[in-house]
């Protein structure tokens, strides 16, 4: 079945049994959980977040960095206080370096020079060591002059194969 | 409850039904869905995304610009074929403009001109209408020379007061 079609059908589902249409649009208790896009994380049910909570800002790697934008949106405008950063066991984060994912990506359209000049403008911030990245990311945020004093910034990593939530910072 | 000791209790309960530690790095669906923070959007459970499928980016309206870097790890390390875009009613991102938050963040430090400088740097990627920024989306994807011609880009709304996702383009 190919994707869409599932979707529409698992959604009917989830509207037959929906009876949260009047939460708010300000997450309920005030904080941003950042983390990876990883197909083996699911930030609600991991971490008990209810519909309603909190924001979830999700990207490859689970980079503080790249989320600026969306945390100074949760922080300014929607009042959260509070951000827990997560970065997992076997990311694929882990695997890779940004020259050697330019080199690949041009490889596959030689000669293309849109490719080439637009993949050359990304950092795909990859890292070696999850809980160093972690520690760094919290760092990133707690020094950041957009990110408001006096935020609660924790760091946490996520085990894959127990699916075990460990605090880092 | 502090978050994180609530992270830690909830975890608990989900590590002791926890028998999902097999579960390969590649999505097994191969598609990614980018979506938005919000908290009243809860991907796995409104879409029936199983633990594994797909890739979920997730940021501030869920704007496929801001995930780009994410969507070409995605495609070219861990093999996606197809992406689907959400965004939602009620969204944050039709309640302002980047030169108002722009203005409030600064307002917040006065004469500070390390974080006039650093929000000056961002788009903040804000819409004015629902539907017609899932298609922006959606061709902004099809058009990017970084993502893998073929890959099939589908673009959807999700309603929070019924708990309905319904297919745009």
């Amino acid at each position: 079945m190919s994707v869409h079609l599932e979707f529409l059908k698992k959604n009917e589902q989830y509207v037959a049994d929906f009876d949260k249409g009047h939460l708010p649009l300000p997450p309920a208790k005030k904080y941003t959980v950042v983390t990876c896009m990883d197909a083996r994380v699911e930030p609600a049910r991991q971490l008990g977040i209810e519909l309603g909570d909190a924001h979830v800002i999700r990207n490859a790697g689970g980079s503080a960095k790249d989320a600026l934008r969306s945390v100074v949106i949760s922080q300014r405008l929607l009042g959260t206080r509070e951000i827990a950063v997560f970065h997992h066991t076997d990311c694929g984060m882990l695997t890779f370096l940004t020259n050697d994912l330019r080199s690949l990506v041009k490889a596959a359209e030689p000669g293309n020079a849109a490719v080439a000049e637009a993949v050359d403008k990304i950092e795909f911030l990859e890292f070696a060591d999850v809980e160093e990245s972690v520690k760094a990311d919290v760092k990133f945020l707690q020094e950041n002059p957009l990110v408001l004093k006096g935020t609660t910034v924790t760091g946490w990593t996520y085990d894959v194969t127990t699916g075990k939530a460990k605090r880092v910072i």
